[in-house]
């Protein structure tokens, strides 16, 4: 199993803050620290064998993903719950001091009932830091979804003309990106045009694209797990004058946010960057959410690029930078690129129809 | 707005529950007030103006969708986290008592530390009674989704040929849900071949089908937010024969189960009634999982059609039926309808490549 070293993380994890052991219930999690998804909950002790919890929907792809691996794969029935199982093994173990990283409601009722409030630690954060900043491989990953992504963004042009429906654009590109070898679409993608482009959450519908209109494409892909996220503002013929104002401003306001990525600055002074340019362009109130995100193993993870977010980058980590301005029922602009952070700069990962790289 | 008599059910759940405001907080369940999609969570008092907390990325869509409606938007700043504002509301409001569908954790504990624990009324399965019958409305769309994955799954037959990449096969059915109207992919499209159809979740991937290969295919629809599932099983080339022996025990099976829905009968008997099916055939180790699940917002909804499962069924509910075959390492057959559960019977929603109808 190529994911030793990652449990080896977990297990420190657990020695580290004197925990019996590490309950890990968040499916990116699991994925991270054992390359597999499918299994509900996921138990670490410091020494000895993880023990997985896995229906039997998932059984044999665990038992093969495991095959050789020193990690107890154990049967869920399907006339049980998880959580039966896991207070048997808390049991076996003798777990008294357990760290988790995120669970439902009424599984830390059920388990607090056993072990009291004072024997559950959430240790969510502690885990992010080791998500955060991405390895070799993670990165390589990124890299590939951000080069399908870009290859993909690529074709839109010759896709968008009057009369076809967002809806066909999306289909369109959800077959390239698949041709591409992206093995999910990591969230639903985005053609908004006209009047649903200043929705910054819009999707694709069955409008159909007119002369003048402004299309935001919002895509990713999924290479080996991992995740990209790009988008471009398009227009259907030749822009207007308020089109190509608002777009100037978005562009320039992205580049200069991408421009200021770099290892040790805050998050919250990258968003600044971007926020203070558009405000001063004169759309302070039409960029209406944060500037970025990170990415990996899911399309938004830690840290966010919002106001408040005081948290200093470190090389490794990998996000997003997308700002746009919305103008209520006529359109948006939106611009994301997907980055990796240096120690000295910063990778634009997605493009070549992207900003220029720089360093 | 259309959404006037479920709110009315959500004031009524918090009168007769003697709470003084309902906390929504699942995207699904605040679709289902409302009709909208993006607000992080719905407060509704039994009487006076529902309140939404809507983040500034999706007020446009919230103003335009609630225009006119006695619904008050509430926007959570880009420095603000929902949660603040909504302890601001609950001040406001005077709120004691409080039910709620489903938190995070970190909330939950925020509003026991001004609640206290006793102030705090999970009421999860009373908004599940809601959901699970559905209305002529809600069945339409499921209807129409369901015919939108019945016309794409017939297309399938025609993309199998030896040399095709399942991934490629997927990207071809994605862009005919599109063509056909889908608004979304409800779940990752699985198109498992050779010995990966053998793994119930196996998604899609760069695996070439080869003549003999039996390959199943589960993929489903999205109209007007309801959605559709359904799975069939195919044979590049001509099936050998213990490729037969479990279709027919599989589909024997199905058409059994859903036979034997109808209102009145527990969950847990139509599941026995495949089970054993099954069981008979030879197969009872390698049927790995429940026998359905609830379809509707959701793609995964209550009740699940599961061993232990007493709840008895009623007319409206609307449910998949899917057993499965499984031999690891050789391959799988899964046949899944989308089936509505009718007073003296049922009518199967995915065909004509499905069971026949019945009554």
């Amino acid at each position: 199993m190529p994911h030793q070293m990652r449990l080896d993380k977990a297990r420190e994890l657990a020695r580290g803050l004197e925990l019996d052991a590490l309950l890990v219930a968040s499916p990116a999690n699991i994925f991270y620290f054992t390359g597999f998804r499918g299994a509900p909950r996921l138990l670490v002790p410091p020494d000895g064998k993880p023990i997985l919890l896995t229906p039997g929907v998932d059984l044999a792809a665990a038992q093969q993903h495991f095959s050789g691996a020193e990690v107890e794969v154990r049967h869920v029935r399907v006339d049980q719950r998880p959580d039966d199982v896991l207070l048997e093994v808390l049991r076996e173990l003798q777990v008294r001091r357990l760290g988790f990283d995120s669970l439902p409601l009424a599984t830390y009722r059920r388990l607090a009932g056993e072990l009291g409030e004072e024997g559950l630690a959430e240790v969510v954060e502690q885990v992010w830091e080791l998500r955060k900043v991405k390895d070799k491989r993670e990165v390589a990953a990124i890299r590939r979804a951000c080069e399908v992504a870009s290859k993909v963004m690529a074709l839109v042009p010759e896709l968008l003309a009057p009369g076809v429906r967002e809806l066909e654009v999306a289909g369109e590109l959800e077959r390239e990106l698949r041709l591409a070898g992206s093995e999910e679409h990591p969230f639903p993608i985005i053609v908004a045009s006209g009047p649903n482009s200043a929705l910054p959450h819009a999707r694709a519908s069955g409008r159909e694209l007119r002369k003048g209109d402004p299309v935001v494409v919002d895509l990713g892909a999924t290479c080996e797990g991992y995740v990209s996220d790009m988008t471009r503002t398009f227009v259907v013929g030749r822009p207007e004058p308020w089109q190509e104002r608002i777009y100037v401003a978005v562009r320039e306001a992205q580049l200069a946010a991408v421009e200021a990525l770099r290892a040790g600055v805050r998050a919250c002074d990258v968003d600044a960057v971007a926020r203070n340019l558009i405000d001063r362009a004169g759309y302070a109130d039409y960029f209406v959410h944060s500037l970025g995100h990170g990415v990996g193993i899911e399309v938004h993870e830690q840290p966010r690029l919002a106001p408040g977010v005081e948290e200093e980058l470190r090389a490794g980590y990998v996000i997003t930078v997308e700002p746009g301005i919305y103008l209520p029922g006529r359109g948006g602009v939106r611009i994301e690129d997907t980055v990796l952070v240096l120690e000295e700069g910063r990778e634009v990962l997605t493009g070549p129809s992207a900003p220029p790289r720089t360093r």
